[in-house]
């Protein structure tokens, strides 16, 4: 058993106003997926991109939309997002301050 | 892309003291592992247990204690944990309201 708080592990950026926390990953020894924090900005925005593995998101903090093809959710606490593989996909800030959510992904090699 | 709010999900009973929300899994066609939330009454315990996938847990609200032979961790918001396959594991809701945690599994058949 191991145990961080996601607070002590080190923001890695995303451009320059959003960034990513590795909170569980493949240095802490787990075997097939991936817990990480994400952090965006007031106002930050991540544009339509796709890769070919899953997200699922739970939103803890903020306001926000995420989108696919004719489709948006509205993001905020307490609501979680299955995002298939190859899905493109992207998201923005609509908040008054930080949006912050778990995502997690398989691991890739 | 499919959205759910948490608290719009059922809870299954674990126990007369605990329950689990399936939040996002089979049923929802994710294809690997599955987001649950898991929420303990004050002073709810699960004994020591094991089973041969992992849990990864990012606690969400409340205060209590995970337990491995010989190991203590502290849950409280923001804190994350590992616990790997077989790995015998416990918990209990040490604080005056509920306990509840994110707990990502691998499917399993």
């Amino acid at each position: 058993m191991l145990s961080r708080n996601y607070h002590d592990i080190e923001q890695e950026p995303v451009g320059e106003d959003k960034s990513v926390r590795w909170v569980l990953g493949k240095p802490e020894g787990t075997p097939n997926f991936a817990l990480r924090v994400i952090e965006f900005e007031e106002g930050a925005v991540f544009e339509t991109h796709q890769h070919p593995y899953e997200h699922e998101i739970f939103v803890l903090e903020g306001e926000g939309v995420a989108h696919v093809p004719g489709k948006e959710v509205v993001m905020q606490p307490g609501v979680a997002i299955y995002i298939p593989p190859s899905e493109p996909h992207g998201y923005r800030n609509t908040g008054a301050g930080p949006l912050r959510f778990i995502c997690v992904i398989p691991h890739v090699d």
